[in-house]
């Protein structure tokens, strides 16, 4: 994304997961000076070896003083530490990550307004809530409603599930995403994150967000306003769009490779209330969102878990929900957690459902 | 409107055409200083009389020290010297009327940027353009989409179409409208009409202006920004929405009574190509838009005069588009005009209309 934005940003810092080799060739493209990957030692210089460039640890790079925004797109609870430390400092968080929200959604929220830090959204779906309210103001707000594809087995009977594969799984009807993140949208439990993120990122409780099911995902999301006004924003499935709105608001520059939307060829929009019958992980998580504390922290890592099982082929696709509600079922949740609390929680979440798992598998 | 608002307005002045029994009410009601009615005379104490209300013209409301915003619903050209006279005194003006901006549209924005006078769009369309671009920089915009029901004929034949009545022709399948716009929706010109207006509201030129069929009349209208991403404004189809968005903007207000929008209910929203072969009066419309000056008034006119035979039973439904093209072709017409000049080119073209209505009739 950047690449096509050179005029505006200077990369001050690059952080990878285990994929030095990207990260050297992004580096060497970059030229930045800070670089940051997975485990906190600092390399030898044969693993990476770009001039000028120093190894931080992903706090420090979130922290530094050349840095205006840091985009967190960092998968897991790894996104957190940098979250909260960027917002502390002052810095715009172009957030992709799930998990710090989730997890520590209050203690983010707070520390964003302590530290004058701000959050963009990165997800399609918050970046069109994000979008639909530029200009309106917060009280003005009734509800948030957020579109959901119904992902891969959206038209598969309770007998079919019981039987689809990973294989199955990974293939979204309308967007290209990481395995996770796609299993998720085919038990729609990572709708019920994203109205969990949206409850922090827009301030507006659980209650007030609501999800209907729109296969063509064309519609990101709606926001609907006190006086009954409903506003949209649309666009076909890219992600292009909300990266660039979120690195360059409030600009809105050209971005002429994206395929534009052509109503008339879409022809038709559908809407349809969404079965929570058909989809466990969904009111799950939402009862999660609801009781709040270190419950959502608990369905996140539980979820994890059993996806991961899934996808390795140890259990069965509608072995998902039920380990995700025995683990919260066992969990004696703390309202108000601080940090250490919720990864706790966390720690406790993943070695439950590992349990569970190994029980069904 | 203004009922349900009392304790953010106070009615200044009201003005009524020919309904004197109805402003006599509403002046009891709302004890206005200053009330107007059609013919520039004053009335005789036994025509209305309100206590503490007195007469005066349109102009002379418009400009009021006391008034800070002027809503503009008479229809046709008695609209314009009001909103004009308004704008020039830096009034904001809530304006529903066409004509002011499809006759005069270059002048009445010049005049409100002289006079820092405000236009507010009560049209739902517009109303919806200008929700979506709220908190936008207008070197965003890239495109703007009115959408079109298609009007009480969307789904009849050309030959149909010759044969259709008056009655017919007043029953819009989405919107309760007066009967001239009625007529106007099942032509299309008023979709014409409406993008000149938009060309002027928002400053965009009218080839970035599209018009898209959607029958269900639900999404008001879109814009696309640079960067691909489209807004829309929905609701279900009711004036009440934008009236009050145009009176207490920037602020929303609860609007209880308003019937919700139930996406799930919707189920579906369509989006079709529009057939300018169907709709010679759209074409004609957005033609004359082209030419600009003089042209929009002449077209405006012509339509005027053959909606009115047409609906008292003179002509056919199918006389109306050569009506308006064969007086857009015998016009001579001025590329920058004056009001005077407009003023001419509009009698020219009622004389002009009328003469080949006797021609077909």
């Amino acid at each position: 994304m950047v690449r096509g934005l050179r005029k505006r940003f200077r990369v001050v810092g690059l952080a990878a997961g285990r994929n030095v080799t990207l990260l050297e060739e992004q580096a060497r493209e970059f030229q930045p000076r800070l670089i940051s990957f997975e485990g906190n030692e600092r390399p030898s210089r044969s693993v990476i070896n770009v001039r000028g460039a120093a190894w931080s640890s992903l706090q420090e790079m979130a922290v530094h003083p050349d840095v205006d925004v840091v985009v967190v797109a960092t998968a897991g609870k790894a996104g957190l530490a940098p979250t909260l430390a960027a917002l502390a400092a002052g810095k715009v968080v172009a957030l992709a990550n799930k998990e710090a929200l989730i997890m520590a959604g209050k203690i983010v929220a707070a520390t964003a307004e302590r530290g004058r830090g701000e959050i963009r959204p990165i997800d399609s779906e918050h970046s069109a809530i994000w979008q639909c309210l530029r200009g309106e103001k917060k009280t003005a707000i009734s509800r948030l409603i957020l579109t959901a594809s119904g992902g891969a087995f959206r038209d598969k009977g309770p007998e079919e599930l019981r039987l689809v594969t990973p294989e199955q799984a990974l293939r979204h009807p309308t967007w290209q995403m990481g395995r996770k993140i796609t299993v998720d949208s085919a038990t729609l439990l990572n709708k019920g994150l994203e109205a969990m993120e949206a409850r922090w990122l827009f301030d507006v409780p659980l209650d007030r967000i609501e999800i209907v099911m729109h296969r063509e995902s064309v519609i990101h999301s709606f926001v609907e306003f006190v006086d009954g006004s409903l506003k949209a924003q649309l666009g076909l499935p890219d992600m292009r769009l909300p990266i660039q709105y979120a690195l360059c608001y409030p600009e809105r520059l050209p971005l002429p490779s994206l395929p534009r939307l052509d109503l008339k060829q879409t022809r038709a929009l559908h809407f349809e209330k969404l079965d929570l019958q058909r989809y466990p992980c969904l009111g799950l998580a939402l009862e999660a969102g609801h009781r709040g504390g270190t419950y959502p922290a608990v369905l996140a890592a539980a979820d994890e878990v059993a996806v991961e099982h899934f996808l390795a082929g140890h259990i069965r696709f509608t072995d998902i929900p039920p380990v995700i509600e025995e683990t919260l079922d066992g969990h004696d949740g703390i309202s108000d957690p601080d940090l250490d609390g919720i990864q706790a929680a966390d720690a406790w979440a993943r070695a439950r459902a590992e349990d569970l798992v190994r029980a069904k598998a």
